[in-house]
């Protein structure tokens, strides 16, 4: 069967990670090693700030570019087509299929979070409809490791490896100079991110002493009495906060703290790039315990939330470095062994040591989905289980070793 | 002529660093090298906790642990001994004077900042008023820099290496998602770890586009209109402020910003630890920018506040690592030959290649003293020199890598 003809478009879309471009290098390599080998595609071009480059026809031709340069590039954190934060409704897909036509795109490669593998599974049915015949193939990124059906996501390893180690480093700057410590971390509604700061602890009293996830309603009476017990034993508290923390009403955590929080264009909460949420929490802390405790001043609290830089940190974990680039290329595989659509998952063959393959799965199945830590990998109320620790730990990659006195 | 005899005691204070273990591995190994083989010092004790662990009586015997053992902790980030906030009054010095006495030591080597040198210069005059003969060694360390003589200070080259990797990371992603970013960097009266953000910079465009150092005074009207005229011709705008920023009558930005700021036991406003700077700046600039271009909504400006990662990262500088080392041995040395006190001083011989040496010099001369950024190391409101570069970049070691399309 002789392939579909026609040139082929790549995207990045939504929150950059330290992988990202591994991904984009990757259908590239898997293009030159299948479709434009065979002839069936000529041309691949980058779409600049993803759908709404090819829209704009801001486009970069990837056809040429040396492989070296490529082999660079993948090491390089951030989107380097740059990335998008619009969510297409049906009019947009339009103008993104128009644009496909127009541009004799045949395959329309997308490498994103839930909201991309969406944009996908809209242009990918309104081709079908128009008659327009389009591969639509998304691959996955993320660093909250929300998709479905993924045994993780790309983006995933190589911000849990930054979260531990900072975590790591940042436990024995806590026991140094002893106090209360609240890290806030990433994660809009999943704990995982959050959670690979367990990652960090070496010895029974090492931080972090409680991790407080999204799946798990937070009560704020509850944390404060948690962070009492803690502090009284150890004279000193090492917190992990995911930012998308909700109260049992599903409220997030930051609304009910925060006056004046900004929303963005989907109605989401702005939860990263600010601090306002871990200050919150610090002064919530000072006020409460100062009273519970009839200190004269209150104990010495700080809060840092990590931001940007756990998405972009320049230390890629080598699995996430290979996975990204694997997928990439499976994605081209799959297009060049004729599958009209789809997504790609990571799949785990075994833990130890750790394997995984690649799978072709409905985009319906991955589209707008979100997946949360399940029951297994939560411990109580305020802390990860043995088996999230087994499901991380090979991801991040080894960390820096430290010792004691 | 004999050395003097008796027990040696070292100690970490301030905020930690990645590399102040090197220094306190230094001192050891400077004392097995010198004194301990001459038989002069029989053992050498850490103080937990700086003074309050010396005053309390809690000390380790740091006599006998193996050198392997001694190395990795040279490598592991924070105060391995722990640190202390204590900023001792002539009672408390006294108390340490006797402690001293009581334990027959006579060698006392304090690791940290302008503090801790200060409390090396107390004690040693207390000494000689009480006809004690201590020798009391003053060993640098600060990430602020902020230290007189020293051409830089132990800390600092691996702090700048975090800053400066952040930026050059966050910058890609300020490139592939654009809008306002703003980073807040540590040092409260001195510039140069905000600074070292500008290494980061490869292309003309790259960010950070503006940088704000405590050594100017901020003026939020003329800040407003920087980013203004960056975003305009750029459409995104990249930023490193200190967290010490001040306006002309020497007022910190924070407190002119914040409500309820939190001030510590010496009456120091609480700049670290919170993301409060970064995210009233951000405000200021959403409302006002809003306004200025008569926008429908305001623009995407996020914070972060890069907080105590700063001092604990865990890739240190390889010449940071190299000189605190030194600097801990040149301590002990300097004991050997019989000076009665004083403090380390870097050096540096050459930039290029970068050599540096060690210097005794006065307690008094370091003590309590703060250095700032030189004029020649600016240029203009919002960024450094070319001089001030060349100063830094061989500091800081080898960079990530990255490239673009």
């Amino acid at each position: 069967m002789a392939s579909l003809s026609g040139n082929a478009v790549v995207g990045q879309s939504g929150g950059p990670t330290a992988v990202i471009n591994q991904s984009l290098v990757g259908v590239v390599e898997g293009l030159r090693a299948g479709l434009m080998k065979s002839g069936a595609v000529k041309q691949v071009f980058g779409m600049r700030h993803g759908v709404n480059g090819l829209v704009k026809g801001n486009l970069v031709d990837l056809s040429q570019v040396p492989q070296d340069k490529l082999s660079a590039i993948a090491e390089t954190p951030s989107a380097a087509l740059g990335s998008s934060r619009d969510k297409p409704d049906p009019e947009y897909c339009d103008r993104i299929l128009k644009a496909c036509q127009e541009k004799g795109f045949r395959y329309f490669f997308y490498i994103g979070g839930n909201d991309s593998s969406d944009t996908c599974r809209i242009v990918n049915e309104m081709a079908r409809k128009a008659g327009y015949e389009l591969r639509c193939i998304h691959v996955p990124k993320t660093v909250d490791n929300d998709l479905p059906i993924n045994d993780h996501t790309p983006g995933y390893p190589s911000a849990a490896r930054f979260v531990a180690t900072a975590f790591r480093a940042d436990s024995l700057d806590n026991r140094s100079l002893p106090g209360i410590k609240i890290n806030i971390v990433m994660g809009r509604h999943a704990g995982f991110l959050t959670a690979a700061a367990a990652l960090a602890r070496l010895r029974e009293d090492d931080g972090p002493h409680l991790v407080y996830v999204p799946e798990i309603a937070f009560d704020t009476e509850r944390f404060i009495g948690d962070v009492d017990r803690v502090y009284t034993k150890l004279g000193r508290c090492h917190i992990a906060v995911s930012e998308g923390i909700e109260d049992s009403q599903k409220r997030a955590i930051a609304t009910t703290l925060i006056k004046n929080i900004e929303k963005d264009s989907h109605g989401n909460v702005q939860l990263s790039g600010s601090g306002a949420l871990g200050d919150a929490l610090a002064d919530l802390l000072k006020d409460r315990l100062t009273k519970l405790k009839g200190l004269a001043k209150p104990p010495r609290v700080r809060a840092d939330t990590f931001g940007y830089l756990q998405r972009c940190w320049p230390d890629a974990s080598p699995i996430d470095k290979r996975e990204a680039r694997e997928a990439g290329r499976y994605a081209a595989q799959l297009a060049a062994e004729g599958a009209a659509d789809g997504s790609v998952a990571i799949i785990r063959a075994s833990s130890a040591p750790y394997t995984s393959s690649y799978k072709r799965i409905e985009l319906k199945d991955v589209a707008a989905q979100t997946k949360h830590m399940p029951n297994e990998f939560l411990s109580g109320h305020c802390d990860v289980s043995p088996a999230f620790i087994e499901y991380a730990r090979p991801l991040v990659g080894e960390l820096p070793q430290v010792a004691w006195l």
